[in-house]
């Protein structure tokens, strides 16, 4: 089952927390054990698995992003945003869960989140649900 | 099928080769064809792919993701552990190994490695291994 | 369905665009509604997805990449090459495309790259293709 979903991201770098619309995903596939595939079709934004108990940590994470790869002189693509494409590929574009019982198998800290690196914009993901 | 495994890491940043653990899973799944997904449900800790041979790879990876995402007075994340977090997401909690005639296909240098980025720790990862 | 591909890389570090190759290995495994694996068995090359539109971004990414990391006398690794397993766990050794009505989904701007870090080499890839 081949599920898309549109967010519309407010700065020009963040991580939001998509993991409710995920698990809906999950439950409305009615698939018990299997993998739910997670994938961005964008190039200058991901998704990541990280804590979602402090929202400082997703902060903190689009900030150090920030500072490992800043906008430069030495890029020369035309549009200037190859800092966020870099920040995609260091990231990934696609995550995969585990799906058992019916749920994502997640650690109890963790969350999906989308990755803006160009924003603010409107985006999508796509999400495959598949049983074994 | 659904594994899960436990494992204690002894340093604060480390990768250790759990290839020959993925290995046994493969083999008491009794799937041929097919694909094993790893997933770590920690925020913290890690999994990649690389460098068995000379052990000193694993060492310098480990060293350099320090040298990359050091401790910063920028982290506002009251648990102070932000630059594991960091590197959570620049290495991924997940991998899949394609199943051929019952053994995972790796290159001939390549192994799995668990990483420590918050250690020592008892930790876990989970393996799901299915058939096509 | 699994499939084998040798690529011919050409510089010391650049990202090579697959995507013509892996969407014809898709067209040949006759499967309509699935998920592609895409794994490098070596352990100094990758692959992303990334732009494919502006030839530049795929530059700037290895050159980018090269800035973050640098080779360094606190490498230990006899080889002389930890940069470049570096770069492979921060790049990553597989991705994963979804497929829809016999195609990837990717985005307009999408483009799958296999990504030398060590060469010129002789290289390859593994594509494993299956239905739901």
């Amino acid at each position: 089952m081949l599920k898309e979903k549109t967010i519309r991201t407010s700065k020009h770098n963040e991580l939001i927390d998509i993991t409710s619309d995920i698990r809906l995903m999950i439950r409305e596939s009615d698939i018990d054990e299997g993998v739910c595939h997670i994938f961005v079709p964008h190039t200058t934004a991901a998704v990541t698995i990280n804590e979602k108990a402090d929202p400082a940590v997703a902060r903190d994470i689009a900030n150090d992003l920030e500072r490992l790869v800043p906008d430069s002189p030495a890029f020369t693509h035309a549009e200037g945003n190859s800092d966020a494409h870099v920040k995609t590929t260091l990231t990934g574009t696609s995550e995969f869960l585990i799906i058992s019982g019916g749920e994502p198998v997640l650690g109890i800290w963790q969350a999906v989140f989308f990755c803006e690196f160009d924003g603010p914009r409107t985006r999508r993901y796509v999400a495959r649900i598949s049983g074994s």
